[in-house]
């Protein structure tokens, strides 16, 4: 799966590169359409059926702003803690607006905007009624949030927003712009979206699901192990409490899990570290008895114990470290970490404050031995999952046995996973994209624009699973009729790039910046490429999004995924987890560095029909029948037990060895019988000699 | 041609890489001795014939520096202009400590201490006497010039550089330092070598070649147009004067060369461009009444003209340039270029200086098409002398006809060189390395380390020439006897990294950064690498090294030279000079993007000997086959029209296309042989049976 932070943040390592890159990541908009220029919003239109009509919610709004003295409120898409992956609840943002996909909003007491990036340009322009503005980022024409109030308001005016979901950095920086245009930004605590939505009966509440313990057979250490790493962390930089506000870093450190965030098992939580004592900050309705005795929460030994307080209470606490202790960690952005928000970090004084990438995000990204046993059974058990969906659709559309569209593979890809031991549910929203929409890097199928998935184009499947210690991410590309030679030509060269990168040996400190270009060279010679990143680490049965521009080191999991999508015509990506390993060398000529490379932990078979081994050389082609047979010898054996023999049958028909050209082995098989030809000949004759 | 500054700067780039990659370029040094660890300086010793006996003269700078009253005194090997190759006269620091290679020296009234990096480690050794310490660089356990002189001095005390040597950043750094110390840095503004060299007649003059002018027919623009495009380049960064203090950018935007720097045509000079009107300031003895004409230094209108001054008055019209006008431009490091000097740039107040990248360094990296065709044609000239050397050097070695020793060749490929139509001399000192000496990676022979080429060993040859409008390098490696399988293995592992790198096609906006990983892949591959860059830029008729870490863009022209050392047994590196050029793609399927690729310019045959065809692609021969031929058809004519006709007969044998293994088309041979065999069989068998 591919997100649009990590292809922001890869554009601009590839910086400079020419040609609008932001917006050819398949939507297959050309120009910028100016935020007035709304769909059906003319004289007379009428409104598409995805549209909600927010007059009355916004108009709640504006009289909260009104009330507070506010006259423009930014709503920020987001949790109190920063989540990429939000529950319902906290969708404040859709609530306000109608829109489901990713982007902030801005609300002022005559206009309401949104800004989104060019995945959702179609999704919002849809879905947002003719209130609402459409303002596209990726296109230099269109004006930041704080750029754009800068033009709207007027000297005298205040602006705010949530500080618990606003970043630090974020707050900081709209207050230096709004000072310099006499603006205020105003610290009111109380979410204004709160105020209208919290009291109605349809808000959804928070998963009421308990908190699990994940146990050390899939964490490979325990909660006091992970505690003590942080703890002399701190202590070599020299710090007294460490504040962790991520979601996922509260669950990797005490290796609990919950199911409060789509797509994510997290519980809203915080955790302060100090070297002799911890507390973790928890709703009430979360806690439990077996809770505290799981982290010792009683013992009379602080420093052995995890106190638990109410989860409101972070607050007065952070305050009195703020003034009992000198130097506080907060966590600052780093890939899909955004960093803590304004609230925490302004409740300790300035002098006292130390921003630095937290040491669990570090950590996390590096797996045990166990956590690499628990990722590569996960992945075997995904893999039976998505080989009985590849093999169903194959044969029941290719031999036109029953109808499929985007929406039913996506819920039936989802079925089969969680009929896998232990799943407990996709690890994204699930990516069923054919012909035309599989040109769109990111579309997800809904009722409007749900299409039959059929033999006449391509399709992409990109979909994952949460498992105890593991999440996958793989993405397939398929074709069930006759594919063209463009297509195969570029399946083919998306293949080699995979392969090319995933055999590179390297020396330890490289980063994916300086091997990305392996991946991509293929599509380059002929003058293609792809808008997004190619890469992004994952989580231990936790975020599919994790770190992803680290500097390599050994047990570093994360995606491979390189695409090519050719606006309003078709689109394809392949995708692999991988594993990070030590490189080993058969002879003594190496030197005395480290060397790394890479092992693939996603096993689902490629598809041949679009692969010309033609282009490929002999050692590619070498790489892709190993790949094929570790799949067919890892997931095969898992597929009977599990009873499904139809899909074993398709996975040793998949995974069959290939040659250069089935005509070269053709051509084998002639040239031996060439030869037995001539002997017959030849003996018949010297038969009929003697 | 391979330079530390680039591999400082690369392996900052490849951040963290395991290994002290700084002590692997070949010096075969594991270890860091003391700096009181000298060769040869216990009781009795006696000293190796390369040393100097500095005593006398370090007692004559010590007096000067009592005079002047400076405790230390810093000798940066540098000039005024911050040039890389020095005229003889502006050797100072080699003066002082007997030593020829680069590094800066420090002299206090105790001690005296030399740094220098890992390629001269023996060489230093070798020639500093016992009054010096060789403080070895690379190494974390020695100290910089200022944490050593901090430790060395007292509260008090004073230092002292040539602050027209010293850089204004270096110069700062040196302040802050020595500030938190209470060490004054004292600007004292003769130099005090100067005052013990300056009247010795041994002391060489700068060469009294007048300046000459470079025809637009190798230019292609005049120095109108040049400083046209200048002041357009100030008036978008609204600045009033630019301080051009580097010799290269004046002779470039001028048109004129000179013969002062060693391996570079260049004269002392400063430039000053405002919007109307530009100054060159030039030693007395270099004035001519034709430069008068040619820059029409006496026209009115002082826009059109450039006046010429005294090359000494450049302070005094500094200052007044800081007194009249607002913002001055002074050029700040980039690549191997260091920034304007202290004492230029502190006779402009603070508020006025103005801090960029020079705008001539990166024009002058991008050619035009005049410049283009000069340098094909410098580059085919070259080829012509280097296959001379290569064609000698393999009968006579091979055959054993005559003797070759490393200094011998050396001198050799130079005269060839100057036997060339307009070259002027060599581009940098050869690299000419037999055996062992190979896996120094920067190594030049001198009268005490020169041995014989013989048929036992590699031998590498890294030279280059200037000739008006193109300067070249160029590296081969031969072996005139058996190589190694390990050695055949490599050499053919670094062919492969150039055929990959020169046929990569990559998007307009990338970097060597992001594509080099493709260089070294093959020999990462062994679990090897090279401790140095793989790239540099290159002048036209200018610097052998100009800036290398550009983004790049259409008509860079550079260097791809990945290398291998084996400490101790051999090393060897392959160096074209490659331009960047527009992609061209045969069919429409290309997106609107711009993407580029490499084209050779460089032509002199590989060694087949040296290469496994089994370990490479189809296209990787082809490619191989295609230079050759190329080669072949380019440089062949050249040799023909200047008669050597011995050198144009190895050049068909060493450009001779050559196929997978000439054991496979031997394969084909027999294959055919066999069908013709059973045929005849078949048909006698008939002839029988009938």
């Amino acid at each position: 799966m591919w997100s649009s932070a990590a292809s922001v943040l890869i554009v601009a390592a590839w910086c400079l590169r020419e040609g609008a890159s932001h917006v050819t990541s398949g939507s297959g908009v050309e120009a910028a359409a100016g935020p007035e220029d709304r769909l059906a919003c003319g004289l007379g239109d009428s409104p598409p059926a995805t549209r909600q009509d927010t007059t009355e919610r916004l108009a709640r709004l504006r009289q909260q702003m009104v009330v507070a003295n506010i006259t423009a409120y930014i709503i920020i898409h987001g949790d109190d803690h920063q989540s990429l992956f939000l529950a319902e609840r906290d969708e404040r943002r859709q609530y306000v607006s109608g829109f489901s996909g990713a982007g902030d909003a801005v609300v002022t007491l005559e206009r309401a905007a949104l800004w989104t990036d060019s995945r959702y340009y179609i999704q919002a322009d849809e879905q947002l009624d003719c209130n609402w503005l459409l303002m596209k980022t990726g296109f230099i024409t269109t004006p930041t949030i704080a750029q754009w109030l800068a033009a709207e308001l007027q000297a005298g005016d205040s602006v705010s927003s949530d500080p618990r979901i606003a970043t630090f950095s974020q707050w900081s920086s709209w207050q230096a712009h709004f000072n310099s245009y006499n603006i205020s930004l105003k610290l009111y605590t109380q979410n204004l979206v709160d105020e209208i939505w919290g009291t109605e009966e349809s808000r959804p509440d928070y998963s009421n699901q308990s908190i699990s313990i994940l146990s050390t057979d899939y964490t490979g250490a325990t909660w006091q192990q992970k505690l003590g790493e942080l703890r002399r962390e701190m202590a070599a930089q020299q710090v007294d409490v460490l504040v962790l506000t991520m979601l996922d870093e509260v669950a990797w450190v005490l290796n609990l899990r919950g199911a409060e965030n789509r797509y994510t098992p997290l519980f809203r939580s915080y955790l302060l570290v100090a070297a002799d004592w911890s507390t973790l900050f928890l709703p009430a309705e979360r806690h439990a008895p077996q809770l505290s005795a799981y982290l010792l929460a009683d013992l009379e030994d602080s420093s052995q114990a995890v106190r638990i307080r109410p989860y409101e209470d972070i607050w007065t606490t952070l305050a009195e470290v703020g003034t009992n202790y000198s130097r506080v960690w907060f966590p600052s952005a780093y890939s899909y970490a955004r960093g803590a928000s304004f609230f925490a970090v302004q409740t300790v004084p300035n002098e006292k404050r130390y921003f630095a990438t937290s040491p669990v995000l570090l950590k996390k990204a590096i797996k045990n031995e166990v956590e690499i046993r628990a990722m590569r059974n996960g992945h075997l058990k995904d893999a039976v999952a998505l080989c009985q969906m590849l093999a169903t659709l194959e044969d029941d559309i290719e031999n036109e046995k029953r109808d499929w569209d985007e929406l039913s593979v996506a819920m039936e890809v989802t079925k089969l996973r969680m009929a896998q031991e232990g799943c407990v549910g996709p690890s994204f929203g699930t990516i069923s994209a054919f012909g035309a929409h599989s040109s769109m890097a990111h579309y997800q199928p809904d009722h409007n624009s749900n299409i039959a998935v059929t033999r006449a184009s391509l399709f992409m499947l990109d979909s994952g699973g949460q498992y105890p210690g593991c999440t996958t991410d793989v993405t397939r590309t398929m074709h069930y009729g006759t594919p063209t030679p463009l297509q195969i030509d570029i399946y083919t060269r998306l293949l080699i790039g995979c392969i090319d990168l995933v055999s590179t040996v390297f020396p330890a400190g490289s980063t994916m910046g300086q091997l990305e270009v392996v991946l991509r060279r293929p599509l380059y010679a002929l003058g293609l490429d792809y808008g997004h990143g190619s890469t992004h680490g994952i989580g231990s049965f936790l975020g599919v999004h994790e770190a992803f521009n680290t500097v390599y080191q050994e047990h570093f999991f994360g995606s491979q995924e390189p695409g090519y999508y050719r606006p309003n015509e078709f689109g394809m990506r392949l995708e692999n987890i991988v594993m990070v390993v030590k490189a080993n060398f058969s002879d003594v000529t190496h030197d005395s560095s480290t060397y790394l490379t890479f092992e693939p932990v996603t096993f689902v078979p490629y598809e041949t029909k679009l692969i010309d081994l033609t282009k490929m050389s002999s050692e590619q082609i070498a790489w892709l029948n190993r790949y094929h047979e570790q799949t067919r010898l890892l997931v095969g054996p898992e597929l009977l037990r599990q009873g499904h023999t139809s899909t074993h049958q398709w996975l040793l028909r998949k995974t069959r060895p290939v040659t250069r050209d089935s005509t070269a082995s053709g051509a084998g098989v002639r040239g031996a019988s060439y030869n037995i030809i001539m002997l017959i000949i030849v003996s018949s004759l010297l038969e009929l000699v003697q």
